[in-house]
């Protein structure tokens, strides 16, 4: 019997793995695909406090060897299911059955893509997904916002004070956000709206984006649009459907303060839970204070 | 007027500098001391992610370029008041007011002191105030725990799982901590109690603590106690003198879940706040948290 299943090997699953070695529970990580997660997708992270600039790659190997140097037991394997057996908590993979008293689900979320020629390519190189995460690179630059929801217009009015004009791409001719963030939205000067718009094509080269191809979806008339960055924002899904604990319409893990979902020692941190900003910051201190609560809920149980 | 005043240079107050100046927040960082905080008298952080191990003055100068070389603006002054104007805040300070939007408390906490000789001497070298931090160290070694209220035997707890053995020495007859967890300390076999005992001196050179010089508060008797750890638990201070937002009844300011005080705008970070962990990763988390929460709040008050 393991103290402890982290689900998901991204930087808050990690930091959970440094906390419970350090505490000595008897953990195990499981990891689907490769250690890391989202951020490994990130050429350049500058909010990390620690590290003026660095690659997502490069931060997560130090994390990871890190978690290991503390003797982190890391499984490759994917989760299908995790049941309360009251006592304890039985994690179902596709490899086997793993039983544990607590358990730490941070198996993240990803954002929804466009799916256009161009996107993948050019993702870290001028195609973003979180203006917090990249939008200083663009300062007093133009940027194209995809979307028309909350995300789009509230990241766009982020991106405004930053970038010198924000052209915000919609194909519709009405927005899904909330109306007091779209009257902020049509006040401010610096966003310029393209109603009735799809993006066909993402263009650029080795040294970034250059600028969108457009096209009408009431005329069919196609337009290019000269553009350094593009930010992506027609949704998010969190990895969570393996997971019975409550969770919001959207699919992310409700947690209390303590950072417990529904299930009794089943914690969630990072992106996968109800959370308003998903950072590796944020991830960290998510981690960092899941485990510690994990090792008062074990301890909680006595032998 | 400042978007933002972030009081307090430590951990939480330097991410939640890097973050706001991200966000082209106008922002000042006001620090009474030197930057960085408590965490500088740490030799050895072990469990912030990114660093196997780095001394503690290293890790915050890391945190105070990242956020200077954004254009982080940094004053020295003590804050003796923040006052609600309704719109806006002042900062009071030894120097000037300071007028702003939006307000961060990152001042932090300190732990009481025993103040016997060799305590301060070995700070970093056996004598710690955090067992989460700094138990790993002692794994199979022999330490000591200060106190007798919930913290030090929680600690306490939390060391047998790490350490060989560990003393409790308390200058009571009796514990002042929750019936539960006195039962648990009670039943490990690795907690050793050492009753109507105060410590008169800790004894060590540069390789470190060597061990406890005590006295028997009934009989007077003095004897010598071997170990390589000295926890202190006699409790910890914030300080939140200036402040007269929501607390609990130890001076710890009161939070909702987006990092917000009682007063509108105003905002709590790190080991100020009602928290049950006090970590650089914890911090870290907070000060990227409430950077954000800030900018939304400046963001809905419009011009």
């Amino acid at each position: 019997m393991y103290d402890l299943v982290i689900i998901g090997g991204g930087p808050g699953g990690l930091t959970a793995g440094i906390y419970a070695q350090r505490a000595n529970l008897k953990t195990v990580l499981l990891e689907k695909m490769g250690i890391g997660g989202q951020i490994c997708m990130s050429d350049v992270i500058e909010n990390y406090p620690g590290f003026k600039s660095i690659n997502g790659i490069d931060l997560m190997k130090l994390f990871e060897e890190q978690a290991r140097a503390l003797g982190l037991e890391v499984k490759f394997a994917e989760v299908t299911k995790v049941l309360d057996k009251g006592t304890h908590k039985e994690v179902v993979t596709s490899e086997e059955t793993i039983a544990a008293k607590a358990v730490i689900i941070s198996t993240g979320a990803r954002p929804r893509r466009l799916g256009v020629a161009g996107e993948a390519e050019l993702i870290g190189r001028g195609v973003s997904f979180c203006a917090t995460c990249d939008g200083f690179f663009f300062k007093g630059r133009e940027v194209a916002v995809i979307g028309g929801g909350d995300a789009a217009l509230k990241e766009g009015l982020f991106l405004c004070k930053i970038a010198k004009k924000v052209h915000l791409i919609h194909r519709r001719d009405a927005f899904r956000a909330e109306k007091i963030t779209q009257d902020k939205a049509i006040a401010d000067p610096n966003f310029e709206f393209h109603l009735n718009k799809v993006v066909d094509e993402i263009k650029g080269d080795a040294m970034g984006v250059q600028g969108l191809l457009l096209s009408d979806t009431v005329t069919g008339k196609k337009e290019d649009l000269k553009v350094d960055g593009v930010f992506v924002f027609v949704g998010i899904s969190p990895n969570t459907t393996f997971t019975d604990v409550e969770k919001d319409d959207y699919g992310f893990i409700k947690t209390d303060r303590l950072l417990m979902t529904s299930a009794m020692g089943v914690f969630a941190i990072g992106d996968c839970r109800d959370t308003p900003l998903r950072q590796v910051a944020t991830a960290v201190g998510d981690g960092a204070f899941a485990a510690f609560e994990a090792q008062r809920y074990v301890e909680s149980l006595g032998e």
